[in-house]
């Protein structure tokens, strides 16, 4: 097998602010999970938001192909960054997150900040966030591959982005 | 376990041309994969085309993750279909398709159109289409999941969305 350059750059404070922003301006996400039937590669829309401490969260009906997913394997990733109109769309910032899903009780003591958090990031769900079949899904996020553009990929810690880690 | 409300509605006529509409528009996509040394998720952003029959491809660097994984593993999907800035995201039309990717040979007879094909849509990638590491992968189809936004979601099929199938 030909030896490969790694592209992967020393990740630097300029990149860590990139990151962060892109998971802060988030409003919603590409998730990536396992077909609970098949295990073939499986990529939705999600909407988000970030908890009090920065965790990625989102609210998904259980009637979802991706719930259905996650509740089978909780291993995920998100895509956040969108490109502008104009220009290579390879050349805008974007980054995957690897992350596990944690489901919120409806019950658990958190559950009332996130949905007051998530009325304010996405006022529109007021509409649906009370049905039955909806809760918040937490994404622990144990590390992340930023592309700030051709040739400037970094991998970050959980740290790195400011989060706890999975 | 309960017993779930099965979501998907019956394909008609509106949804397979709504399906074709946003694969034609397409300019990028999430590209869902698994990483080649973990088996998790892994999601990021490739620019997107089509070949003459309609099959979407993309041009990528072999140093990309995504490429490393797809060789190890060609299955894929990929997620089309942008949300406007204003209102909820999720009401917005997206679809996912199921794929394997197929690389393209750069002495295969089709090289020269999807070259042509590929700088007709993105023009900017003249800077680097003929880098050593760039090469053009076609996804094969094998069926779709189209969200058209709240409640009303169908499965497609490769015939559907006017393409041949896997």
């Amino acid at each position: 097998m030909t030896p490969r350059i790694d592209p992967i750059r020393p990740t630097d404070d300029a990149a860590r602010e990139l990151a962060r922003q892109l998971l802060i301006q988030a409003r919603h996400a590409a998730l990536g999970v396992l077909d609970p039937d098949s295990g073939h590669p499986f990529v939705s829309r999600i909407a988000l938001a970030r908890d009090s401490n920065g965790a990625p969260v989102t609210l998904v009906s259980s009637l979802a192909h991706h719930a259905r997913a996650l509740e089978a394997d909780p291993r995920c990733s998100l895509l956040v960054g969108e490109p502008e109109p104009k220009g290579d769309v390879l050349a805008w910032p974007r980054m995957t997150l690897i992350c596990k899903a944690r489901p919120v009780d409806r019950t658990a003591p958190d559950h009332a900040r996130l949905r007051d958090r998530w009325l304010a990031a996405h006022p529109k769900a007021a509409l649906y966030v009370d049905f039955g079949d909806f809760g918040f899904v937490r994404f622990a996020v144990s590390g992340a591959l930023l592309n700030g553009g051709f040739g400037r990929a970094y991998r970050l810690s959980a740290a790195d982005l400011g989060l706890d880690g999975a």
